[in-house]
This record gives C-alpha cells, sequence and structure tokens, in this order.
C-alpha cells in the first residue's frame, strides 16, 4: 500500500469537496487501480465496483456522515466507499479473516449504515432511516444506491411503495443502472429503464446552460428550482411519465454516472425537490479495466485472476458444473423438466440448459419469492421444475416453499448451491440456515451427497422418487476429497468405518470427508469408531438412529445451525431407540459466522478433521 | 339449502353461458343471500366475497375447465366461485371441521387450481400454469385475480415483472379494485389506481358502439382488434401510460365490475389482445348487504352476526386488543416507540396507536418484508421499532428477520398475534411456524405469555430488556382461562404444581391453562405432577432444563412443529443436564392443520386437558 499520490492524503471523505474535476478524476482511477490489484489477489467483486467509482466519488461529496446515510444495495459496489471511509490501508485484507468485509458492515465502521449482502433491502432501510430523521427533527438524507438488477426483487418495490408516499422528502433513491443484475437484467421494469435510458432526458442535462445556473450559488438554487419544474412539465407533456414518477418520486435522469459534473448537479438538485427524489444513473459494468468491460458477468464475483491477462487461475470442476450436466442429462429425456434460476444462471451452472432447453429455462430476476411459487405453478399444471438457488438466497422464499409448494404437495425441486459455510463473501452469505428452516415444513425431503456421483443420484430421487418438494443441497466449490474406497451411497444412510466401534460420528455432506479422515487418523491412534454417513437428512429414517443407539457415545458434526438442524433431532430418535450414553454436538452455535476461508471457518467451528479428532479423543480420555 | 330456484338448477358453472342477463342478476342475489346467510352463522370473509359476485359469474361465463384455471389472490373472494362449481350443497358447512375451507383448495375441488391463503401468490402461479400450457402445446387461459390491497406485496410485482415480459399471451391478470386491501389501501401504487379510476376510459368502455360491434361474431373480432389498437394509441397519446402498461401488460379499463354485460365484453376483448393482459375492475366491497358496504372493514373477517342489524356477537377482550392498549401507553412516554402493521391495523390492536401517534404508526401495506427491513432501518436510527403480524403472515419475512435485524443485532420487537392454532381460517393461516422458524435465528430471545398480565411484563422486557431481535407471541381470541390464585409469571420460567412429584408437565403460552386443568383433574385422581411453565422459550434457560432433569417422566406439550420447536431442543438441555428417565413430546407433527374450531384442533392434536390427561395415564400405566 501506499503507492496512492492523492488517495493516500484522503483522510476523510470531507476531503472530497475541495478537490477540483483533476483531482477528482485522478482519485477515482488511484481507487480502480487499488481494486483491482486487491481483487486480483484476494478475489471479489469486481465489474460491479469498477461501474460505482465516480459515483461514489460524488455521493461523498454531496453527502456527509453523521447527517447523511448512504446504504449501498447488496454491498458488492461499496469497495470505493470503504476506502474513501478509513479502509484504504487495511483494503488488502479485504474477505480474509479478520480482515474488512466485501460488504457494508456496521460493526467495521459508522460510514456503514447498514448491513448489506442480500439484495433490494436499501429503500425499505433508507426510508426508516429517513423517517427516523424526520419523527426526531433531525436534518440530512438517506441514500439508496441500488442496481437495476436489485429492482427486479419485490422487497424493492414494496420500499419504492412506501417511500413514494413518505413524507418528510428526506429519502433520495440512486438507481445505478448498468443494464446487468448478476446476468443481463430481465423483466420488464429492465426493458422499462431501456426505454427510459433512451430518452433525450439524459442529454438535456448534460446542457452547459444548466451546469452554469447551478454554479450561481443563491439566485442558481430558484432559477433551478424552476427550471426543474419546467422540464418536469414539459417532459410529461411530451413523453409518457415514468415508472417512478408513477410512484410518487421525483425522477431525475439519465445521468452519465462516470461524469462528476454531472453527478454533482444532479444531486444538488434532488436536495431540492422537496419529496422522495430517484436518480436515475448510467454506468458501465466493469468501467477501466478492458477485461471486466467486455466480460462483466464473469468479474462480478471473481476468484483471484492475472492482472495483465485477466485470467483466472483454473479451479476444479464445481458441485455447480456437476448439477448444470446432470439437470441438462434429464432434461434431454424428460420435456416436463423446467429449470429456474434467480439472476444466477452462470453461478448454479445452469448456463447449458438456458442454451439447450430455452423453452424451459426461466431467469425470473432477483426474485426469489416469485421463483418458487411460480415454479409451484409450473408443478400444478403437471411440469417438474427445479430451482437451482444459493443456500442464503433460499432463505426469502420460505413463506412461498412453506405456504405455495409444500402446504398443497406440490412436486418442486430445490437444488440448494452454496449450502454450509461460503467462505470469504462472510456473515451475509453463509449457507447454514437452510437445513433449520427446511425442517420445519412438513413433508419436505432433503438429501445431502457428497460426491458428484451422490448429487446425481439424489437429485433423480428428487426429481422421481419422492412426492412434495425436495431439495438436494451441496457445498461452494470443487468436491471434496473421499478415499478411493468410497463408494458413492445409495441409501438414505449406511455405516461406515468399524461397525462395532462403541462411539459414533454421524454427519452428513460435505463433512463426511473430514470425518473419514479422522476415524482414519483415530484408528492408527487405536481409537476406533463408526461412521453413520446421513445421505437424506429429513426426514431422517429411525432405522439410522437405531444403528447407533448401542453405542456409548454419538458426536454429531453438522455444519449448520445447531438448534432446529438434523443434530437435535436425531438425539431425540437415538434417545427414542434405547440409546443411552453421551451425545455430543458440534455445530453452528448462536452466531453469525464473519468472512474468512472456507477452510478457517470449518476449523473455527470445530468441523475439519483436526477439530473431529480432537473432539472425541478428549471425550473418551474423560470417561 | 335448496332455497335457490335458479342456482340450485346450475350442475356446472358452464350453465351460465346460456343464461340471460335478468337470470344472472338473480343468480348473483341468490349468491349473495347465501352467502350473507352463512357468513352470519359460520363468520368468514363477507365483503371482499360479495363484492366479487358479478365478477365471478362473469369470469366463469368466460373461462371454462379445464381447458381454463383461474386463481383467486387470497381466496378470500371465492365463495361464490365455490357454490357455482359444485359446492352450494355443502356451503353451510364453511369453515367447519371436515367442512369446505374459506380459501381456494385443490383438495376440494379440481376448479380451485391452487391453494391460497396468503396474499400476492396469484400473478406467480397463473404464470406457472400460463408458460406450462406454452410449453406443453396447450391452449387455454390462465387468469389470476387479485385485489389492488395484494398488489401492495413485493410477490405481486415479482409476478408482473416476470409476466408482462412473458410468451404466450394465455395470462390475464384482472385486479379486483375496490381501494380497499383489508383497510383503506396505502402507498404510491394505490395512488396511482385512484389517479386511473378517474380516467374517460371507464365510460369508453361503456359505449354501445362498441357493445354493439363485439356481438357481431367474426367480423366482430377484427373490427375490435382495431378498435382496441387505435384506443391504445389514442389513450397513450393522451394521457399518461399506466404503470401496467409500463410493465408489458396491455391494460384494459377500468370497467364496472357489477356490469355483467360490461364485463363479458372486456373479457372477450382480453382474449384477443395476443399479450398478457391486465384488466381493471372497479367493485364495491360489501356490494349487496348495507351493513358490510358501509363498513368494509369490520365486515372483511368476520365472526357469527345478526343479519338484520349487522351486530356481532360481544366477544371477550383479545391479546390483540391488550397488546394495543399497552403499546400506546408504552409510547405515551417513550417517543422513540414506532408501531408498524402490514395492512392490519384493526386486528392487530393498533387502531389506537394509529388515532394517538400517527407520526409513529406505518401501515405499509401488504408488505411483510419492507416491514421488517424498514422497521430495521428505523431500529438503526435509534428508534423502537414494534412490528405487529399475524404469526402465519411473518413467515414471509424469515430472511428481512435474519439478515435485515438479527445479523446486525439491530432492536426489533415482534409482537405476534394469531400463535398457535388460528382455528376456522385453516391451514393456509395456522400460526405453528413462528417458534421453529425464529429459533434458527442466531440472537432471537421469544416470550410465550399466557395471560394479558403476562403480555404486558413480556412486552416491556423485549422493549427495553434484551437487545437484538425480540418476539412476542400470543393466540388469537381472549385470554385463556387461568385458575384464580394463578398470578402473572414474571421470570424467564416457573415450578407450579407438585415440585417433588417425579413426573413433569413442561409447556407455554395458551397450553398452560389446559396444563393446569389436567394438573388438578390428575391430582384428583391421585396422579401428582410437577408443571414447569416456561415463558422465555427462546433461549430456554438451562436452569429450567435442570428443574426438570430429576423426574422420571417429562411431558412435553407444545402448539407449534416438533421438528425445530421448543421441545426437542429442551429434551437435550434435559439430557444435558443429567435426565435420564421418559421423555414424551406432544406438537405438531408432520402436517398442514386443516380449518376446525380452535378447541377442535386443539383436541385433534391432543392440546387440550383431556388430551393431556390421557397422554400421562397412558405413559404412567405402561411403566
Amino acid at each position: 500500500m501506499g503507492k496512492h499520490p492523492l488517495l493516500d492524503t484522503i483522510q476523510s471523505p470531507d476531503a472530497l469537496e475541495a478537490m477540483d474535476i483533476s483531482q477528482l478524476e485522478q482519485v477515482c482511477a488511484e481507487l480502480r487501480e487499488q481494486m483491482i490489484d486487491t481483487v486480483s489477489r484476494n478475489g471479489g467483486h469486481l465489474a460491479s465496483n469498477l461501474g460505482a467509482v465516480e459515483l461514489t466519488v460524488a455521493l461523498h461529496r454531496n453527502f456527509h456522515y453523521p447527517q447523511d446515510q448512504i446504504i449501498f444495495d447488496v454491498g458488492h459496489q461499496c469497495y470505493a466507499h470503504k476506502m474513501l471511509t478509513g479502509r484504504l490501508a487495511s483494503f488488502d485484507t479485504l474477505r480474509q479473516q479478520g480482515g474488512i468485509s466485501g460488504f457494508l458492515n456496521p460493526e467495521e465502521s459508522d460510514y456503514d449504515a447498514f448491513l448489506t449482502g442480500h439484495s433490494s433491502t436499501s429503500v425499505s432501510a433508507a426510508l426508516g432511516i429517513a423517517q427516523a430523521k424526520r419523527i426526531k427533527g433531525e436534518k440530512g438524507w438517506a441514500v439508496a444506491v441500488i442496481g437495476d438488477g436489485a429492482l427486479s426483487g419485490g422487497l424493492a418495490y414494496e420500499g419504492l411503495n412506501n417511500a413514494g408516499r413518505s413524507h418528510g422528502g428526506n429519502l433520495i433513491v440512486v438507481l445505478n443502472d448498468n443494464k446487468m443484475s448478476i446476468s443481463r437484467n430481465v423483466g420488464a421494469m429492465a426493458r422499462h429503464l431501456a426505454v427510459m435510458r433512451a430518452r433525450p432526458a439524459y442529454h438535456q442535462f448534460k446542457s452547459t446552460t444548466e451546469r452554469i445556473i447551478l454554479k450561481i450559488p443563491l439566485i442558481g438554487k430558484y432559477l433551478r428550482n424552476g427550471l426543474v419544474k419546467l422540464k418536469t412539465a414539459a417532459k410529461n407533456a411530451v413523453y409518457n411519465s415514468t415508472i417512478f414518477e408513477d410512484m410518487g418520486f421525483a425522477y431525475l435522469g439519465p445521468v452519465d454516472g462516470h461524469n462528476l459534473e454531472l453527478l454533482d448537479s444532479v444531486f444538488q438538485v434532488a436536495k431540492t425537490v422537496r419529496r422522495p427524489a430517484l436518480i436515475h444513473v448510467c454506468t458501465v459494468k466493469g468501467k477501466g479495466y478492458d477485461y471486466a468491460e467486455k466480460n462483466p458477468s464473469i468479474f462480478h464475483g471473481v476468484s483471484a485472476f492475472d492482472v495483465e491477462t485477466g485470467e483466472r487461475l483454473p479451479g476444479g470442476k464445481s458441485y455447480s458444473q456437476q448439477f448444470g450436466e446432470t439437470i441438462c442429462r434429464l432434461a434431454a429425456t424428460d420435456s416436463k423438466i423446467c429449470a429456474i434460476t434467480a439472476a444466477m444462471c452462470e453461478s448454479t451452472g445452469l448456463a447449458p440448459f438456458q442454451n439447450s432447453f430455452r423453452e424451459r429455462f426461466f431467469d425470473v430476476g432477483i426474485a426469489e419469492q416469485h421463483a418458487v411459487t411460480f415454479a409451484a405453478g409450473l408443478s400444478s399444471a403437471g411440469m417438474l421444475p427445479v430451482f437451482a438457488v444459493y443456500s442464503s438466497f433460499l432463505q426469502r422464499a420460505y413463506d412461498q416453499i412453506l405456504h405455495d409448494a409444500a402446504a398443497q404437495s406440490l412436486k418442486l425441486v430445490l437444488a440448494i448451491d452454496r449450502a454450509g459455510v461460503v467462505g470469504e463473501d462472510g456473515k451475509t452469505h453463509q449457507g447454514v440456515f437452510d437445513v433449520a428452516f427446511l425442517n420445519s415444513i412438513p413433508g419436505v425431503t432433503i438429501y445431502a451427497p457428497v460426491t458428484f456421483g451422490e448429487l446425481d443420484y439424489f437429485l433423480h430421487q428428487a426429481i422421481y422418487h419422492v412426492p412434495g418438494v425436495a431439495a438436494v443441497r451441496y457445498p461452494r466449490g470443487a468436491q471434496v476429497p473421499v478415499p478411493a474406497e468410497y463408494s458413492d451411497c445409495h441409501q438414505p444412510w449406511r455405516l461406515l468405518g468399524e461397525h462395532t466401534a462403541k462411539a459414533a460420528i454421524v454427519t452428513y455432506g460435505r463433512t463426511i470427508s473430514a470425518a473419514l479422515q479422522a476415524a482414519t487418523l483415530l484408528q492408527q491412534q487405536g481409537i476406533h469408531v463408526r461412521l453413520l454417513q446421513l445421505c437424506q437428512i429429513r426426514p431422517v429414517d429411525v432405522a439410522a438412529a437405531a444403528a447407533v443407539a448401542d453405542c456409548e457415545q454419538v458426536f454429531f458434526f453438522e455444519e449448520g445451525m445447531r438448534i432446529g438442524g438434523v443434530a437435535e433431532h436425531f438425539e431425540v430418535l437415538c434417545r427414542e431407540q434405547g440409546f443411552d450414553g453421551q451425545f455430543l454436538i458440534t455445530a453452528v452455535e448462536e452466531q453469525f459466522l464473519p468472512h474468512a476461508t472456507t477452510a478457517e471457518t470449518l476449523q473455527a467451528i470445530g468441523l475439519d478433521r483436526d477439530s473431529i479428532c480432537r473432539k472425541i479423543k478428549e471425550a473418551l480420555a474423560c470417561q
């Protein structure tokens, strides 16, 4: 660090106010340089952050902590914000254990007004802050910065619907329109934005006249207000109104989001309109780094890469890819299979499906609720819908799984990707809740494959051999290692290891890998364990509990929340089967897991090989 | 029954097609008469059903099972549909145990295309059905009938956003606009609808010319298509477009929803537009029953009432009312307290708060997700938000509670009304999931008061004495009976009954009432039990488990889902405390509870006094 001539001098974002345009442009260049450098080493969100550099600089020139709050929706465009608000020196610890988070995090800085990570929350949160200001009689603005992709989420609409009629005039929504969610944006709103982008207002806002007027301080303000009114009236007479005006906002834009002077102007105008304002800003995702600009989807969330060539380090085949191949194979012979994604076509492995079965592929935008209810509709009409979704984002569809699918016993397959610990994305993205919340829904079946072969087998089971809602959950990344003699499990459960040992390890999913290694290590040390592998974790087969009921100790390792998870339920089943020994549970206790590598996190919660060995040895030594 | 001269002759809704206008009007009158009669005796949704009679008749004249599917959003306007589709004879069993459900239920009839109950699902479900038809190459329409209130839900927007760009042209959305959700509708969309209602299009559609054209079969179709195009073009030139046109729909309306001829016409036009159509229909909630028309909020969901006077049978003071009074008392001395409702101001007891603290009261529409994230925003800015919500509807905010409130340890109070069994609304409304899904979220505190006094005490605790998300859950209706000597519990837990007995009942919330009665009855029969009352059910105090660890039998009774609930977790805690006896759990097992009275349902799941006695006596006899 310490290689940014100008950026290094910025102690507080207020310093930006005094800078001239060439200095600001240099700040932007230095921000981009650092972003590319850090993300190329640590991985992270690159394209969205590169696109929001000028916007962030302009926001900090016009809105000031503590009287103003800026909330970046999702938070995957907050890197410039972090570097400008005291975290430049630590920026190279981005997404690393103990380092700074890749998303907004109030624990990290007061400049981060609200925790973000999931999409479409910013308007609601900013409205809450704005209303609190109004009630308390405090000055200042609450600013939500939301991407066009996040607008496809129902929560954003609920927020806009409430904000448009809100009192106070202290709410500003900045629509950062880069024609993208993570993939190319979809839906009627996206089309509507495309129409708006093409309107002359964009050029009008560039007019020199107006910029000159804005530069005359006091008189300028009145002239400007008049101008805005006039223009709005004229625009409404000539063009259709925008959907945002229909919703009660003063609509300003579209504005070039890489032009700092224009951004300054539009923010100044927005502060004068005395009602909720929506500023439509157009940016280019990946701006300033050629490879990212050309391939914004690939550089949305990216692992380490070579800055010179744009090439990413090769990784192994992922569970997502395996899922994508298998679902294609099944769909080739079954025309009822439909695939649904909530703006995650590439990363859930569905790109081949999209190419081969376009008629049965549905990218619904960042709309997990709709994804499930829509799938239930497909199912009620005889199709076989498969919704591929990250565990963490499925949380948003809890009611739809329960009420729209399970309660009417409709066939719905959930392909739950990024199940368990997810690593560097951290706290807001951990896939450790799905088992617990699905457990509470009657009639749901959950499978936890370990290998690609088991993923294939249980996906087939989920589609064809169980009624109702069936989930197959698998972790992020490449297949975990299993011993050469490991054969795929094609049953709800099975015993491995030494079947007659008096101590048993019980676990499921990825943890099987660490458990097998631990069992081998323990055996070498003269400690004998049997290993119960659960492939179907809901409902748990009572016979599986009976298979360890004669043990003296049962050690349950669960990569998920303890309360509501499988372990406690399994203990109850074991007791019913006559087990009267010691039952020791290792699971995610009362906490939200912070960012770190997956290996570091698994170690921290005691789910790696050595922690498993240690736990067992300690318990046996205490006898 | 059997008193409907014309309605009784209808064997299938197809019979409506051959009827003339005066016959149809008679059918409508007979439908209304039966609705009022049944609901006055059984309770149910009256105002919304009365308003949708002509609309339903017109729908069944123009759309036919099995090629067409009609989905009534929420389902609280499906009574006419039920009577017209084979359920007239059984209509007097409405909402009764073993009788017909008050909502759409596919188990009941193939005419009920999709289970409904929660708001805003119909567009997504209908789109799924429409897309399935397209993929399979089948004819027919999927029709979603959605109220203006339900449009405030984000899921409806997600559905519209996806539907507007969908292929197939076989989707019709009927917007049943009665200017109401349950209370007066709120938000920018509601204001937008008000503007649309005032437009001349309404009168244009009445024009005799057009009706005549429509009656000429083949030639009429072409003329009509031309007319529609012409009119749309003209309208767009003269008026602003509607939000629905912005979203890709062919917008038709507004149309008088009580004029059968107009409804026929508009449905015929909608079938010809070759893209998704949205028909804006204006109806009067409560139409045809004077008391309901004047007080649509009161007659939205109603208990038994006197048809002649419109007066409802007096009920006792409810937990909701008690909550409403207490929160007002607290807000009077604490200006930080804000109250939030999702379109349930009256029924959650918040009407007095709305009147007294208008500046701090927020009705966000049917938008539970926004309610929670908005509350989190208020909280982050130093307010004390209290969200009063039915247990069943809180399901929709699972991710927001987890991600937007709990993950950043924000103070948020959830006043969970209708917790536990809800009675006649049945399957889609049971409040039996909240404990399980909240259990999975780190840092949440849950209280389960029994009496009004305990509700007051624990609401105060939740607001002032615990950090983070704190929930207070209480059942529907009036306070459950407790013995004269019962004193309010002001601790996380306490022992009642015979403290040294070797058998223990453990329970929480309303079930304490039945358990106390059971304990008394058992004592009279020489069976001694101690009773552990849990007031704070999350986190459970380990000392509570220790207080029954010396028992030989523990009987846990839980009015909620077994998996993920308190009982299994409590058993694990007891075992850790050295308990090695028999632990028997009575809870809601793997099912969705159907409609019946609350008492009948509690009996069915074994949570009434006699069932509790029987369970204990049987277990003790088996020793």
